[in-house]
C-alpha cells in the first residue's frame, strides 16, 4: 500500500478505525533521517499498521529561535516514511493539535527536573503533553523511541504508564554516522567545522565507557574523563555532562550497577546530546 | 448477570477485554446515593457493558480532614451499583491507581482557576489526573457526570478533548430531596438542625431564577439575589456565589445569553455545592 498522508484530527480517526492492528506509532519533529527511519522499519515488523506523525511542536521548544530553525522537509519525510513502510504519515497544523480553548496539559515529576529539563525549562511538558495527545488520537499499541533521547524515553513511559495509556513504548538503538556522531535533525545546522568537531561527544562518552570496563565505578571519576576529552575541542561548549542511575536519573557517586552517561553540548547555536548506557 | 467486584488494574483490564462495546463508565467516590444510582441507569440504557468505580482519591481533597470524614460504605455501594445494572465495580486501593513510582499530573488551565478550583487549591489537578488514569483503564465509550458538579463537569470534558481521549463526557441532571436539597454524600455528615437549614442553597438559586425569568440579565443583581436568600440562614456561611459564562466561568456583569449560577456554602465543617443553569 502506499503511503497516504492525512493532516486532520477527523481523517486519521477515520483512517484508523478500520486499520488492522496491532497498531505501531513513530511520533517525529521530522527532518527525517535514517533513525527514524530504524524505528518505521521496527514498527513495520512488529504491526499490521503503521502510523508517523511529523509535527514541530511548538511548545516543546523553550527557545523560539530553535523553533524557528528546525528543519522543515516534509516531501523529503513523506518518501522517507513511504520507503521505510508506512502506512500513513499524520501531518498536522498546530490547530489540529492545540484547538482553540485546549487547555490542558499533562506533566512528569522528579524525572523531568534532570539534565535536559534542568537546561530547557518546560520542554518535557510540552513533549508530554503533545505525545499524550498523540497517543490518544492514534491508539496505537506500540510506539517506538529512539534511545538517543534518553530522558524522553524513561519521561514518556512514565507518563504511559501512569496514566493507563495501553501503549507499549518501545526502546530502539541509536543511529550514528560513520565517525559515531548520533545522527539528528539539527546535525544539518552545523557548519562543517563544527560538524568535523561534533564526534568529540562520542568520543568523550568511549573514554568514560572504557574506564567503566577497566572497573572504575565513581560517577565523578567518569564525568570528569568526559569532560576531560571535550576540553580538547574548542568548538564544543558543554552544557552538562552526566553519570547517572539510568532509573531515577540522579547523579551517581560510587555505584556498583548500571549507569547512564549523557551529555549536552553546544556548537555556536546548535545544541546536541548524546548517550551511552553501561549496563554491569 | 450479577455485579463482579473487580480490585486490580490487571483484573479490570481482563475483565473489560471482552466486554461487549460500547461501554459507559460511571466514576464516584462511593458512599452512593439516588443521584449516582440515575447515571448508572443511564449508563445502563445506553451500553453494553457498564463499569462503576468507586475511589476515594486522596489527591483531591485539599484538607485532610475531609478525606478522612468523606463516607466509606462499600458493601451497600456494590448493592447499589448491582441494582442499578452496573456489570462491574472497580474498587482498587491506592497503590492500584498511583504505583510506587507514579509521577505524572494532568492539569486544565483557566477553567481549574475560578470558583471550586479557587476555594479548593490542587482539588482539580487532583480530579483530572485520576480521571485521566479511570479513562486510560476503562477505555469507555461514554462516561456519565452530574451536573450537580458543573464546573467538574467542564473540566473534565476540557480534558477530554483536548487529550483525545476517546470518551465522550455525558452531563446528566442533579438529583434532588423532596425539599430541593441536591443529593451529595455529604449531606449525611449534617446535623439535623444544618440538614434542615441546607435547603437554603435551593432557594438561593431558584431566587435569582425567578429574577432572571422575570427578564434581569445583570450577573450582580443575580448574585445579590442568592446572597439575600442565604443571609436569612443563620447555619450557612456563604463561600462563593457566582453567575458565570456558562463556558468559561467567567463572571458576567450585563449579559444576553445563558448563565450559570453556582455556590458554596459552609455548615460548620460541611461544605456544600449547587448550581442552576439559565438558559434564554
Amino acid at each position: 500500500m502506499a503511503v497516504r498522508v492525512v493532516r486532520t484530527r477527523a481523517e486519521l480517526r477515520e483512517a484508523l478505525t478500520a486499520a488492522p492492528r496491532p497498531l505501531g506509532l513513530v511520533t517525529t519533529l521530522g527532518a527525517l533521517h535514517q533513525g527514524h527511519a530504524s524505528l518505521i522499519e521496527r514498527a513495520r515488523t512488529e504491526n499490521a499498521t503503521v502510523v508517523v506523525t511529523i509535527f514541530v511542536n511548538p511548545t516543546q521548544f523553550n527557545e523560539p529561535a530553535d523553533y524557528e530553525r528546525y528543519p522543515r522537509t516534509e516531501d523529503a519525510d513523506v518518501e522517507l516514511c513511504a520507503r521505510a513502510g508506512a502506512d500513513y504519515v499524520f501531518i498536522p497544523a498546530v490547530d489540529q493539535i492545540y484547538p482553540a480553548g485546549s487547555d490542558t496539559v499533562v506533566r512528569v515529576g522528579a524525572l523531568t527536573q534532570k539534565l535536559e529539563g534542568a537546561a530547557r525549562p518546560g520542554h518535557f511538558e510540552g513533549v508530554t503533553t503533545v505525545v499524550a495527545i498523540l497517543f490518544g488520537l492514534a491508539r496505537a499499541d506500540r510506539a517506538y523511541f529512539g534511545q538517543k533521547d534518553a530522558q524522553q524515553l524513561l519521561v514518556i513511559r512514565r507518563m504511559a504508564v501512569d496514566l493507563a495509556i495501553g501503549t507499549d513504548v518501545v526502546a530502539c538503538p541509536t543511529l550514528r554516522e560513520a565517525d559515531g556522531l548520533a545522527m539528528s535533525s539539527r546535525n544539518v545546522l552545523l557548519t562543517p567545522e563544527q560538524r568535523a568537531a561534533a564526534p568529540v561527544l562520542r568520543r568523550a562518552l568511549l573514554a568514560a565507557r572504557a574506564r567503566y570496563e577497566a572497573g572504575d565505578r565513581y560517577g565523578e571519576s567518569l564525568r570528569a574523563a568526559m569532560r576531560s576529552v571535550l576540553a580538547t575541542e574548542p568548538l564544543a561548549e558543554p552544557e552538562y555532562v552526566s553519570c547517572a542511575d539510568p532509573e531515577t536519573l540522579r547523579e551517581l557517586a560510587a555505584f556498583d550497577g548500571p549507569a547512564l552517561l549523557s551529555m549536552a553540548v553546544r556548537f555556536g547555536p546548535v545544541r546536541l546530546i548524546d548517550n551511552e548506557p553501561l549496563t554491569a
